[in-house]
């Protein structure tokens, strides 16, 4: 089908031109100045986090390493300049000026995890052009749940970035029960050691930059670094422990270990920075490698098929469930803690419980009007025949010689 | 043998579930707080070193990728726990309360590297079980030793922490004295070019991060660091020009270059933060790579066969022998030293010589016995025909679809 | 020809052991103590940039991976050394005492980005002796060029030092010139998508840490850093629409992604702690992006072919057009800050000018000087037939058993 492949070049460069044209005139009007900042070790660890963790763990397809990694960056540097513009509304509503700081571009670079998660649920699945209006959409959306998380439902501003990976994990989802499922007899929808290997390349850097991704924006930095370097150990323990009881001969499946290492380090985030004794850190670590890998066995089994959800890298199961299980550990020690301090104790808990509902429920209303809007003709859905397949978007001239 | 392959799911996650339990209640007992520290930056250059630099260097056998970086991940993680309790039993005996705190993983995470090495000599040649128990108890020697030589042989707490190369590599030729020799015909024991481009990534980052790891307990942090990128950069050469000249055709081979790059950080280790003079540290990492370099061939063909020592990483003569150059260098520098100031030099001199002693000595006993306990049947050695392979262990359901 | 391949056993080892000697004799009679310095983060930044950067950037030749990396390892060992040296040598014609420190082992690895770049251009057709040879005579040339930049042209110390890009590229590319030609029916000078992806992990950390470089030597850090996030950002954005506007399908080419997406942090280096608002900041990277792109285009078809320039991994539309954009906007940013404030603006222009053009020129003169000693028969050069081929200096004993 060389038409559909030619008709890319009439839109997909003229939306990034043109999406990249309104980012710099919008920055023309509203940043005068640029102001000062400490936060570059933060943004390095966050560019480590998203470049080279998420680029290189979403490569685990045999056939789509180049889109995984390639427009992983595509994806990274429009959102977060979408997410600068975004985060710095509420600052321009109250007719203040604007200045442009690298604490503004970590906070940005720390949204965008959102997205990254939920393009790995349906990887391989969506194009470039789909991907580009689904990264604008989601930062948009999930900009204003954090605005209504902090301001309205007065939640702390760190536990409402940490909602990042549960909102990521379930507009994801939900984007992706409006795709066609991928053909089961499709041999292109599967790993080799090769691209395990690099998956997990991209998974150790996950795991080795969370504490920082954790630490970042709460108060208490040493509490949450400690705190989720246990939690991660246990994790990684316990994914191993897992894989062996439930695969058929005892070995050790690597997408195991690739998804539940982390889980803890989504889990713990949440609460890294209140929680006092390591013991809790570590059974909580625990309890979201279990969630994890038990959560794949049935989610897979039971809970995918009906729904009509294909999710390409697993993020229910790496982000969403360890998120959920963070959230409500969240509010049980804020209960634990407040019990003793406050009568008002009842308002609070609804809050809080008030304020995980509310962003699930957005992620997943927002993310099936998103999955409708990638399914118009305008956007040249993939047909599913071509999903998982680098050649629909990349040159390969070293293939131009072999055929 | 499916029995066997079976055989594993009943031991080894059960032993990693319950290990992980006692650590649970361990913590909970005894770690009453969460203490500060400002480590963090220390934390993330070990974990650099321990992860991505272990795990990838010891990626070079050809089907053994996904065990060399799994288990790695799989010890490390244990072994920083157990390490974390060993650390701080001192503590605990002077009936003071414990706090948790980074500096405290940092330590158990310098600790580790003894275990890392000590695994790289019999690499391939045991099942996760093995490692487990080995991890175990050569972190609780380990740990005893250091105790050893700082309260009563009075060695300086960064000196004993750089006893970590020569213990872990002298432990694990012992244990790997206890070892059936893999067939010579056997073409698993071998290296590709793409396996072997993999472990020069985890070199490289051993390289560039072993200054950190000299200097992290280094009272002159500046100094140790200067003189460590000093000896790095010296070492990396003379591993060229020896690898030139000792090879048939004056070629290079990767293998050289991996092992002799490093030593100069080996054995400036001990030394780092009190060498005055640049060219010292160089003339040290020029010996460190020679002695690296010749040492593997007089090794190889002369000490191994008589004592049935298969070394599968060469950690002898990437590790062993430039901590034993490291060692004496630095009694002879403490003698220069002190030389002028101190009418007791012998005394110091004994002790220091005595601890080099202490440590090797314990190494070799220590590793001797693990290897015999290794080889208990309760512990299903690996057979002969089985070495060095991925199939033993892991899942590859890619391969499933291949047959 | 197995002559030529022993001989390489007579040459090269002996360069590098008696350049290796020459340099511990020069430190030990030029440094006479080890000083102090905080610069321990910009080294670590920098050796990311040239070990783990350049050296994966430099591995998209199928066939030369190993040489790619290693010899990228060798000649920054040697040349930091020599660069170490020169940098110094102001500062002992001053007949003060030196001290070795951190910061001018930092600068010293920040001059050989030029040695590194110029290599790019000749990858795959200089043998080692060859560039050790090369990287020695420029690193002299670029350190009497900065010198004479900041001494008698009164350029600042941040500006002669990101000349580096400008300097490299255009010294490699005068050196290409005096080599003949490869096949163009070779089917060595090409990649293949595990090249292509392993180019893109070395290409990501040069994105990643490129804001680190521009800002070691910057007065004001945040600013250069933020500038140089953002003009990155939109330089990959760019890189992505014109890639796709500019090849057959609409689809994208990886290569164009490598180069394109790092212009923007080379064109930005000038000025990067200068420019006040970031959307001047964005629209140069946009810029950056568009002149590598057009540029790989007219440079290929029209411009190389007749100067008989072979630029291996396209070093001038990477790093020499970017730098020459580059430093045009630092002239016109330089005129539309001072123009307010002084009346002698003529004579700091043609300063600044004639900075720019004397280093370029200096890179072309003393390139051309060099291409022609490179070709002497004492040299060995290598026959076209062998060009782009790990297996004229590695060995590859896994292939041994293959054959």
């Amino acid at each position: 089908m060389p038409a559909a492949y030619r008709s890319f070049r009439c839109s997909v460069p003229w939306l990034i031109l043109s999406l990249e044209a309104a980012f710099i005139v919008l920055f023309y009007f509203l940043f005068s100045d640029v102001g000062a900042g400490i936060h570059y070790a933060a943004l390095q660890d966050v560019s480590h986090v998203l470049v080279f963790g998420f680029g290189f763990f979403l490569m685990f397809l045999k056939r789509y390493s180049f889109s995984s990694v390639g427009f992983n960056l595509l994806i990274i540097v429009l959102g977060v300049q979408c997410s600068i513009l975004m985060e710095n509304v509420p600052v321009l509503l109250s007719d203040r000026t604007l200045e442009g700081s690298l604490s503004s571009i970590v906070q940005a670079a720390m949204s965008m995890v959102a997205v990254v998660i939920s393009i790995g649920a349906v990887l391989g699945m969506i194009n470039p052009m789909q991907s580009i209006v689904m990264t604008i959409v989601e930062i948009i959306v999930f900009c204003m749940s954090r605005w209504i998380n902090e301001n309205i439902l007065e939640v702390s501003y760190h536990v409402s970035m940490m909602h990042v990976h549960l909102f990521g994990a379930y507009f994801g989802l939900a984007v992706s029960s409006r795709f066609s499922e991928p053909s089961p007899r499709s041999d292109k929808n599967a790993s080799t050691s090769q691209s395990d290997l690099l998956a997990m390349l991209g998974t150790l850097f996950l795991w080795v930059f969370w504490p920082s991704f954790n630490s970042i924006l709460a108060l208490e930095k040493n509490k949450a670094i400690l705190n989720t370097c246990l939690a991660l150990a246990v994790s990684a323990v316990t994914a191993f422990a897992l894989s062996g009881l439930t695969t058929k001969d005892g070995k050790f499946r690597m997408s195991h270990i690739h998804r539940a290492a982390m889980a803890g380090g989504v889990t713990i985030g949440y609460a890294a920075s209140s929680i006092n004794y390591p013991w809790i850190a570590m059974i909580l670590g625990l309890l979201a490698s279990v969630i994890s890998i038990l959560g794949s066995f049935c989610l897979q089994s039971c809970f995918n098929p009906p729904l009509k959800i294909h999710d390409a890298s697993g993020v229910h199961f790496t982000f969403g469930l360890p998120a959920v299980l963070g959230a409500l550990a969240q509010v049980v020690f804020f209960v634990m803690e407040i019990q003793t301090t406050l009568p008002s104790i009842g308002y609070q808990v609804i809050l809080n419980i008030g304020a995980f509902c509310f962003t699930i429920s957005t992620a997943l209303i927002a993310g099936l009007i998103t999955g409708l809007i990638l399914n118009l003709k305008l956007l040249k859905p993939t047909p599913v025949s071509k999903y998982f397949d680098d050649q629909m978007y990349w040159e390969f001239p070293h293939l131009a010689v072999g055929f």
